[in-house]
């Protein structure tokens, strides 16, 4: 066979990052066969899913096993019955949303790395640290790319500054995975106003749009006037509603959006109906009622879980006196390596003293060299155990 | 906003093959408010999932219901449970594969029209008539794109031709959607041996493979000796279990498959770790049921009742004489429009005359002007009915 490949798989990392981490966790417990660790790396829910959307999941399930009620292919966009879910949902932030700029998929990350299909050539800026899918699928597709960068004098909350070109695409993620940072109103206008007159468009990933407690933060871009302009907006019920193993997510492309006499939503629309084919009815029903009031409440119980453990946490950096962001309107705590360890040094370090495992910094960027990422998704009762140990040791 | 779009779009045909159908069957309706209109084109499924399926389905939602069997996110390319039954499963067509060429996806459509990322600019060969992902995909991607023509000459079974580049990537559907054609043994065994010599890929779609009944016919493209160094394989649960709804299917990337030192298998990992995050767990279980030796009799219950309406419907054409395909070992039958007309033509004719709807074939290619698919998804008691009507029209 002699075909060619794309030759852009070529520039992509080889390591993946959660791989290495477990070759090293492997490696340790070999040698250390009592070692009680535990896992501050996990980026994943770990609470079961409400009764609500449970209900909603086997009765669903149920209507498959019947005549009268069996469904087949679902529509590509989502039935309307989650997107007009959706739609409700925005009015709690006072956004209002046309029903077909909603698109129902099987996930963020799916929607986020395919989204590329539909544009040209263009300059790609891209946080840096950030999670890394915006990277690699842009580098999948051989586009220019560059970097805004994070770090402690921003706050890890990059603002607009003038080396961005006009006409390119921007990726933001706020509450941001790894580093915690969420933007407040006005800095989220400043990137809005930018795009606007810069004539770019804005990625804007709000996967984690749950966690955000205080009222001076958008949960959504499109809180800001004129995001509708210059924004698609991508988000999930994986966090919000510990949908990561039934996977469900959606993503917004304002009618507004148009650019080189082009409707940005149109394209997406022929993109899903050309390689896509919808998701799973039950699936579908599940995410329908983790919106509806009730669910709402019951998800918002089990962020409230996550939330006192990320508080725990943040305490014993204030204690320490260790510079961090996150932890407040976000799941994640990013801080910096104690003695200017780098991050898979550190790695090491905390697994050996105090077998408790976080994920490096580096691997979410360069810039992210030096940092390290804990979570708050474990148990209460994990989390303070962890908690006591990093006390020794930092 | 003045970014660039992927402009390839524009080469993407406006019309929507089935919203144009729908379009004339409204308009018909609203002329004709009594017209029982009876639905031979619908290319989905309707009866409902089997007992053993739906047990596993609701069986695994009660487990994501609970603490100590939650599941977050699924492995990108599936769970084992799931890769071994369809390891098992290619047992049956003595096809031996290893666990990790078998990636668990949402379904075949997504896997096919994905599957363009990991390739470079290859000259592509498309059936024509055939199902639109194939072309509709690579030409968002700006492919060199050729067609194998499918007539009456070849049965609308298309043999390699010399025309066909080195160096290529050749799609191949079978039984094909929507001709009904199937390759037997010898045919296959011909585009196999062309592949291997001629230095190209085959891309390989075998969503239909489960109404095969001939033993001369191969399920797999792997029953042909050397197809594991020239053939990629997509498949689905779709017709197969009636998943429509559920959304799963499976593609087989073996690890001989390799190109200007790359394996295709890492390009397919890589591409589906960057850009998907696995499949929903409860249609997990429900597909590894559906495989299981009692899930796979509950299905061919399934596709028995199918293949009598197809049974039915063939000894219509035959009775009148008109040249058609399929109706054996595929739900579909393709037929020649009588008295020369166009397929839209004779849409429209067969939606006055008899109030029933089927499929202009010129809905799938160029080649298929003149031709008209229905099929077999329909209720016995309908589709005799329809046979019936389709008598006197005729």
């Amino acid at each position: 066979m002699n075909i060619k490949i794309n030759t852009n798989f070529d520039l992509l990392s080889e390591n993946y990052l959660f791989s290495e981490i477990n070759k090293r966790i492997n490696k340790y417990k070999e040698n250390n066969k009592d070692a009680n660790i535990i896992r501050l790396g996990i980026g994943d829910v770990t609470l079961p899913l409400g009764k609500k959307v449970i209900d909603a999941l086997i009765k669903a399930s149920n209507e498959m096993g019947k005549m009268e009620t069996f469904r087949g292919y679902p529509p590509e966009y989502g039935y309307d019955f989650v997107k007009e879910a959706v739609m409700n949902y925005y009015k709690r932030f006072n956004v209002s949303l046309d029903l077909d700029s909603i698109f129902i998929s099987d996930g963020a990350k799916s929607d986020l790395g395919n989204i590329v299909d539909i544009f040209g050539d263009n300059t790609i800026y891209i946080p840096n640290p950030v999670y890394p899918v915006y990277l690699d699928s842009n580098l999948m597709s051989g586009r220019n790319i560059k970097y805004i960068v994070g770090n402690k004098e921003n706050n890890f909350l990059p603002l607009p500054n003038k080396e961005i070109k006009p006409n390119s695409i921007i990726y933001l993620c706020s509450p941001n995975n790894p580093t915690g940072g969420a933007y407040n109103h006005d800095e989220l206008k400043k990137w809005v106003d930018f795009a606007r007159e810069n004539g770019s468009l804005i990625i804007y990933d709000s996967a984690y749009e749950a966690f955000i407690y205080d009222d001076n933060y958008p949960h959504s871009i499109y809180e800001i006037a004129g995001a509708k302009d210059c924004a698609i907006e991508i988000c999930s019920f994986s966090k919000q509603a510990g949908f990561t193993g039934l996977r469900c997510g959606w993503t917004i492309i304002p009618f507004e959006l148009e650019s080189d006499n082009h409707k940005i939503n149109k394209l997406w629309k022929r993109r899903q109906a050309t390689k896509f084919n919808g998701v799973s009815y039950p699936v579908q029903r599940a995410a329908e009622a983790a919106l509806s009031e009730e669910g709402i409440l019951e998800c918002k119980n089990n962020i409230n879980y996550y939330m006192e453990n990320a508080k725990l946490l943040s305490k014993l950096f204030d204690e320490k006196g260790i510079y961090y962001t996150g932890g407040k309107n976000s799941p994640y705590i990013w801080f910096k390596c104690p003695n200017g360890m780098k991050s898979w040094d550190f790695f090491d370090y905390l697994l050996e003293n105090a077998n408790v495992v976080g994920t490096p910094g580096a691997g979410f960027g360069t810039f992210g060299e030096g940092y390290f990422r804990i979570t708050s998704f474990n148990t209460h009762e994990k989390t303070i155990e962890a908690i006591e140990r990093l006390k020794k040791v930092l």
